[in-house]
């Protein structure tokens, strides 16, 4: 029988894109491959078995490198890291010569899903910077796959970002922009369609029938009464009442300060925060190793680790596999 | 021996604030009183011995009020709550009638410790929305008493709010105003005298010879080299080159989302924070129900629960005492 059609006898693998090749991405695929368990959803990386199988011997880790076609990736999952070859070759340098190789790993992970052979995505990380210099044209990871997600399914997608640890799911409604322009972005529509998707894929994905939504404030006690601010009066709280409206378990706007402790967590499967740091540093001080970074809003699964490439540590063999792993069981728990 | 002549055998004792009075401060320092520990450094209520009596018996707690002068505060502290008597009497129902008697009880703690008869002050919430319906002049607790502080010691006094956990020590350089508006409070200056005051505390109350003194970016990852945001760079970064040339242990920018996680942590003694949710989401996380609220840069040692009035739970006896048992211990290690 074919993988298509007995998904739960022999299921589908992952599909791990190899980030930057000079990060730590591979040395963490590796890792992840090491660390695999009895009866965990195969993976395979999108990489150059070449690069994986040098840099395996330098760090002097056992890894069997097999260079297999998808449909092999299950039945080598446990004995050899299963590797799908790139196109694209890398060079052990760190080099802008690379980015065609990471590019290429990532879209051909989301046509693998899309034709059905992959079951979600796991991304490592990529650096900006150096796509950028060869002309990527996506603020990140998260907007390239919505755009070519929105060309493939044929459909609007509006990709959200979601941190997700076993403590504490946050999304920030606005993510890389300065805090200064905070304030301007934030619209009432912008809030309520982020918590849309947020809530549809609590429901879909991570199966909670009635997913409770905490809405955290902008300004310093949510603006006590619009004393302080009027942003949590004017913008917030009306996006909190239409989904209310519409039936939603929807509770805010909090002061963003008293809505992370262990007892005020219990009261909500998700927060959706204003800003970068007000999601991230909640969850970072929380579960700063074992976070995953998730998209929501997407026709598929797609989880990341919580951090960097990490260059300062890359090629030591010392970084932390932790959050990789959790994005594997995260992708697998969800597709 | 008087207490003053002999502090170490007859160590002055705390002055407690009794805040306002329909809040849960009043049941708070009873609560104080009942878990008093022995060897700990006395304290005494300045609050109405009437109020607080009646209090104690509708809740049906065991506390003897002691209506005291404050050289009897030490020798009464074991058998009954010392309470130096306020000219103004309590109201059990919350009413703004109760506002001159918690600003009595505010100034005549500064009094006293000026004039060497209390060895710190713990204060207990008021309510800032009563307060300046009553005609008081100060954004909260902690501008009055830098201003009376100012006016008895006849200096410049700028009051500095550091909250204080075992587990991390946070520094709001602007607190409370609108998160639009903190990109343009803050300046480099600010920035210099606000952990300048915090390093001097630190050495002089706290007793850490060389404090090491993390301050966090404004922007996500702290601007990333100036591209999501330019203050990190323009603004925060030559205040830290400048307390570095002055022979401080200062280092950041540092990207808040990493900067408090417990590995982090261990790095510095205190975080200098560029806003209010910056600074409580970490330490209200971590330390939700025994953080201490204490003011940095007067002239005396200050402290106060890291909570508000929480009428919603007042007069229930239901209120934790956490944050008030850490806030005068603290006072007590620090006076």
């Amino acid at each position: 029988m074919s993988a298509a059609s007995s998904p739960a006898a022999d299921p589908r693998p992952l599909a791990l894109t190899i980030g930057d090749a000079a990060g730590i991405g591979p040395e963490l695929v590796l890792q992840a491959w090491l660390r695999r368990m009895p009866g965990q959803r195969p993976f395979f990386a999108l990489a150059d078995p070449d690069h994986l199988t040098r840099l395996a011997q330098r760090l002097g880790w056992q890894v069997p490198i097999a260079t297999i076609a998808i449909a092999q990736a299950n039945a080598s999952f446990a004995n050899a890291l299963p590797v799908v070859p790139l196109q694209h070759k890398f060079d052990d340098e760190a080099s802008s010569a690379n980015t065609p190789g990471t590019l290429e790993s990532m879209q051909r992970a989301v046509e693998y899903v899309y034709a059905g052979q992959a079951a979600a995505i796991v991304t490592c990380p990529i650096a900006k910077d150096r796509m950028y210099q060869a002309g990527f044209q996506f603020p990140g990871h998260t907007e390239f796959l919505g755009a070519q997600a929105s060309q493939l399914w044929k459909r609007p997608v509006l990709p959200v970002m979601m941190l997700w640890a076993p403590e504490l799911a946050v999304v920030p409604v606005t993510v890389h922009v300065p805090l200064a322009r905070v304030p301007d972005l934030l619209t009432t529509t912008l809030i309520i369609e982020t918590t849309q998707i947020v809530i549809d894929d609590l429901r879909q994905r991570f199966g909670i029938q009635a997913p409770r939504i905490a809405v955290a404030g902008l300004n310093p006690h949510a603006g006590e009464n619009a004393t302080i601010g009027t942003e949590d009066r004017d913008i917030i709280a009306p996006a909190i009442r239409a989904l209310q409206a519409a039936g939603h378990n929807v509770i805010g706007p909090m002061p963003a300060d008293t809505m992370f402790h262990a007892a005020a967590r219990k009261k909500y499967d998700a927060a959706i925060c204003m800003y970068h740091d007000q999601a991230l540093i909640p969850i970072k001080t929380l579960a700063f190793d074992h976070g995953v970074n998730t998209t929501l809003g997407l026709p598929f699964v797609r989880t990341s680790p919580d951090h960097g490439t990490a260059f300062d540590i890359a090629g030591r063999g010392i970084a932390k596999p932790d959050s990789l792993l959790a994005a594997l069981a995260l992708a697998a728990r969800l597709a």
